[in-house]
């Protein structure tokens, strides 16, 4: 069995952020398979075929990939950011742990991207430089009762927080749910962000209080990025103001 | 004033892992900023000065970089992983902010790179593929209660955790008090990792158990990453296992 399997981070979407081992993977694969925005991000040569999926189909995709690979074909499959964090590596591992026996003993490599989270946080400054988390706020895989106690641990721990997939048409109305709850636990002061499409031509990065959140300035696309007590924002003359986290926590 | 400030994450070490926006921010610099081991990793030009401080000095070296870019340098502060990541980043912010009130004004860009977190997680498959955290065990910016306090709430709530700072030779008993916490929380069969310099030459990465790990085997470069109930292990023949989280949280 000669075939092979990238699952590949293209980063948020400038070339300047993928790294010189996503384009290598991408140069080597004869199968590119992904959702098809994402896909329409990569120059296939005309050899190079693709493979193009609905977003929410991502295990059908996954073993989709682990067929073409184990038939001998060199497939990377991409996804946006980092291919680790709420995207197609763990749907690929969760096909090979219950599919066919001889799919675990093919080369499959992760290759790392630059992470929404971490684009936008270099936008802003550096929201993430004290402890942080990352939440996926969709209910399609875990119980709405799981994320709220989730929500609550880290807000209340402290956490600086990144809330990826805030809300959907199916599901308009958890991330207003989740501004609620931290309502609860949060200063009305405490920053919140949201960042759509970092770094590609239709970027969008709002900076707001908690108090003034409102759940429409998200979309399916957006981070959310929410404070913690150590997040502080420096204002300036003519240009965005600075967010980030402080280091230290007061004894 | 003509000067301005870059913030640059290196990425974990391999060059294959640095962003071109990277390479472009220093190539762009006349003046590297960092600590001594994380600037022998750029091949400066003849007329690029470097500035190299010891690590533990971080306000100082930002504000150091502040006054070469206020006398006019373009100055590129290096960071491995990425810069605000328990990084450069928020040290060099907080200068900004306690600083001179020009220093508002500057060109201060910040250069995400692939976090040792991200790197580590695509070296082992996808155990960052569910809802995770990321906490600097040093209690050299927070009180020591401040970090178990945060490591109960997320162990309990369920999160994946990336342990940065585990240990140095001031604290070396730091780790050790944090898997006692763990191991009354979580199961002993769950999943910990220990990650050194990951994408170097002297890269060493070690998967264990909870009930099983020491930290004698991290220094201070490692990266601990521990899993949840949703972590799981696929054994293969002849090659090392892998390691992923379950994107789905049972009802």
């Amino acid at each position: 069995m000669t075939g092979r399997l990238a699952i590949v981070g293209l980063g948020p979407g400038a070339a300047s952020m993928r790294t010189p081992q996503a384009e290598a993977a991408l140069a080597d694969a004869t199968d590119l398979v992904g959702y098809g925005p994402y896909l329409d991000r990569v120059a296939a040569e005309p050899d190079q075929r693709k493979h193009a999926s609905d977003n929410r189909e991502e295990l059908g995709r996954a073993r989709h990939a682990l067929l073409l690979a184990a038939s001998g074909r060199r497939v990377a499959v991409v996804s946006s950011g980092d291919a680790g964090v709420f995207a197609m590596a763990s749907a690929v591992f969760e096909a090979v742990e219950a599919g066919e026996p001889g799919w675990r003993d093919l080369e499959i490599t992760v290759v790392p991207g630059i992470s929404a989270m971490f684009a936008t946080a270099a936008r802003l400054g550096a929201p993430l430089g004290a402890d942080f988390c990352a939440i996926s706020l969709s209910d399609n895989l875990k119980p709405w009762e799981t994320v709220l106690r989730r929500l609550r641990a880290v807000a209340e721990a402290g956490f600086v927080i990144a809330l990826y997939n805030p809300l959907s048409a199916a599901r308009p109305w958890q991330l207003g749910a989740a501004f609620d709850l931290l309502r609860e636990i949060l200063a009305p002061a405490t920053p919140v962000v949201f960042a759509t499409a970092v770094s590609r031509p239709e970027e969008r990065v709002a900076i707001t209080t908690l108090a003034r959140a409102e759940p429409s300035a998200a979309d399916m696309r957006t981070l959310v990025l929410i404070g913690s007590a150590a997040t502080r924002t420096i204002e300036r003359h003519g240009a965005p103001p600075l967010v980030y986290s402080r280091r230290s926590v007061p004894a």
